[in-house]
């Protein structure tokens, strides 16, 4: 209590990572940065780097901005560093998942934001961590919703009712998703996020991801997840007990409100530059059941979700790569459900898999793709 | 745990009374009935002395319906009994104060259904409960939410958002108030309540006694107490924490739930006799603020909470008065916040008052009205 804790941030260049700058530098006495990793932009890292003076450094960059006080890591290094008491994993895709293992075998608390790596390995991940104690707190809003609203709570819950916004196609149908562009996509109504979830959440996909994630964060069969659309994005989730009662967590729909409780918890922290509800401006609150024809893809996640094994590695990949197929405008928006729903029919599924079968699920399934839409590059 | 607790309602034959009786029917595995005592429906206490068999029995009654098997007891004696684990504050207005300070000192769990005892004396019952230990479980649905917000939070909350449907007169003016009938008044929109609580949710006089309730249970400030109106009545009541994260509570609109809640507390028990929502059927929630013009009550208590002393006690007596007059047709709806209003601001308040100068403050406001509105007999 009242001591710095020392962040590592996984990703720190992306959207997530750059919020968590915005809360530990709004919390200096709280936090503070001890290592960012970033991907490939290197102007911004070496800014962050400037500004934040973290001990170590990782970029995929093969001339990263080093400098005599910054120690060059691995990111597995970095991630189980001794002197890293949290590890925020804001990297996007199957990069999270072996520093996220890293992480959790070395106890760390571990701030998660990667959805890829609980999803194509949250049996190993989750076994880990009861294991080593590591303390995973998620910083997606919806599971830190239902984080919140578990503390302190004697049993498990009975339900959970994960809320959507239904991202900026709800309602259409699926002619008039047929003709959708990259840039229409990417406009989110309610949250800022990066490319590949504004899409995901275009398509519901990203719902999908975050039943697997909820399944494995809260050991809740598929059976007991609820979907819901809210398309004012207030309720972040909720979570039904075995009285009938029901707890929900609200919200601005700013990232930075779970990520700065994914960093303080169990402890709540004033911070006067994150947003607060208006309740004089919030006139109704609305709710509609999730369109399973439109939206393929939910549907998709939770199947493969179910099936379990190598199914939501093979899932994730073959998203990932129709995604970065339909923003280079290779393909419709309506084909990112069909491509994906053909890779995961036709994967042979490995039971219990390690890490390595994972990733290499995620190689071939990429290279899958790619066939199927002839891209022989 | 898994032990039966032994529940002694006072107040058994009102509507929480009833209610309490129907969830502990449906755990017997739980709870059992030690004591029970009512007013003057000696019908039905004698109906429930058959069925629940308790140990216990008080009536207001001259001739109580007593057998060999049970003992007559005073409130205070069956409220601080050895034998007893859990007592439940059902009985209406100011017959609450004195078992509910015999409960609290006597360390007993109290199911706190009775308003009026928090509202008349909150300073030295929340005291007690301090130094004794006693845990105080509020039922009112309002209070019960916030208590299991808070459940598990480390700090206490920034705000509490105290909902209110509003009652059946929502959207009335002052002139069309002034007209309604008892009838009408006793026509909730979404509660099964007793018949003064009904007309005080109609006045929101409810409401106003519900934020000087919350102002002692939760230690929080009057500017730090607000009200919103949902019609619904889904949102029980929310919290909002330093870092602007907001929970709520939610249910259907049925007192069985926070009765449960407040019994078996801090565990949940699984009941299919209680109703849960459906999600199927919800598709908006409304929200909008208070109308303190039509509904005078509402500032009127809470300026009665802020003055303290003896001043709440003086308002919980000439609402009761003017309610009674009201239901009897000798005065119009719009009269009782003219009534109460005047009796409180005449009203010579007591500074930390003992529970007798409370209680002589209720019998002199008592006359007060009376002699006010001319009523001699």
């Amino acid at each position: 209590m009242g001591d710095i804790k020392q962040v590592a941030i996984l990703g720190s260049t992306g959207s997530i990572g750059r919020q968590t700058l915005e809360v530990i530098s709004a919390l200096p006495h709280r936090f503070s940065v001890i290592g960012l990793a970033a991907g490939k932009n290197t102007a911004l890292l070496t800014e962050q780097i400037g500004r934040f003076k973290p001990s170590f450094i990782y970029s995929q960059d093969k001339t990263p901005p080093i400098n005599a006080k910054c120690q060059f890591l691995s990111l597995e290094e970095m991630a189980s560093h001794p002197k890293v008491d949290i590890v925020v994993m804001a990297t996007s895709g199957k990069w999270g998942l072996k520093p996220t293992l890293a992480a959790v075998k070395a106890g760390k608390r571990l701030a998660l934001a990667n959805k890829e790596s609980l999803v194509m390995a949250g049996e190993v991940i989750t076994r880990e961590a009861k294991q080593s104690g590591a303390q995973i707190t998620p910083v997606d809003s919806e599971h830190n919703a239902i984080f919140q609203c578990l503390e302190g709570e004697k049993q498990k819950a009975a339900r959970i009712i994960l809320t959507a916004s239904g991202g900026p196609f709800r309602g259409y149908s699926p002619t008039r998703l047929a003709k959708v562009t990259p840039q229409q996509a990417l406009k989110h109504p309610s949250w800022r996020m990066g490319q590949k979830v504004t899409i995901d959440s275009a398509t519901l996909m990203n719902k999908g991801l975050e039943v697997i994630e909820a399944h494995w964060l809260f050991d809740m069969p598929f059976d007991n997840i609820r979907i819901l659309i809210h398309p004012q994005s207030i309720i972040h989730s909720m979570v039904e007990f075995a009285d009938g009662s029901v707890k929900a967590q609200l919200g601005m729909p700013d990232m930075r409100l779970p990520i700065q409780y994914a960093l303080s918890y169990p402890e709540r922290l004033g911070n006067p530059t994150l947003p607060r509800l208006d309740w004089d401006n919030i006139k109704e609150l609305n709710f509609e059941p999730p369109d399973f024809e439109s939206f393929p893809c939910l549907k998709l996640a939770i199947e493969a979700g179910r099936k379990g094994g190598t199914c939501p590695a093979a899932l994730c990949a073959a998203d990932e790569t129709a995604v970065e197929l339909f923003l280079s405008k290779r393909i419709k928006f309506t084909d990112i459900p069909r491509l994906v729903g053909q890779a995961v029919e036709e994967h042979k599924s490995i039971a219990h898999p390690t890490p390595e079968e994972i990733l290499a699920t995620d190689a071939q399934t990429r290279e899958k793709i790619k066939q199927m839409v002839g891209d022989n590059r």
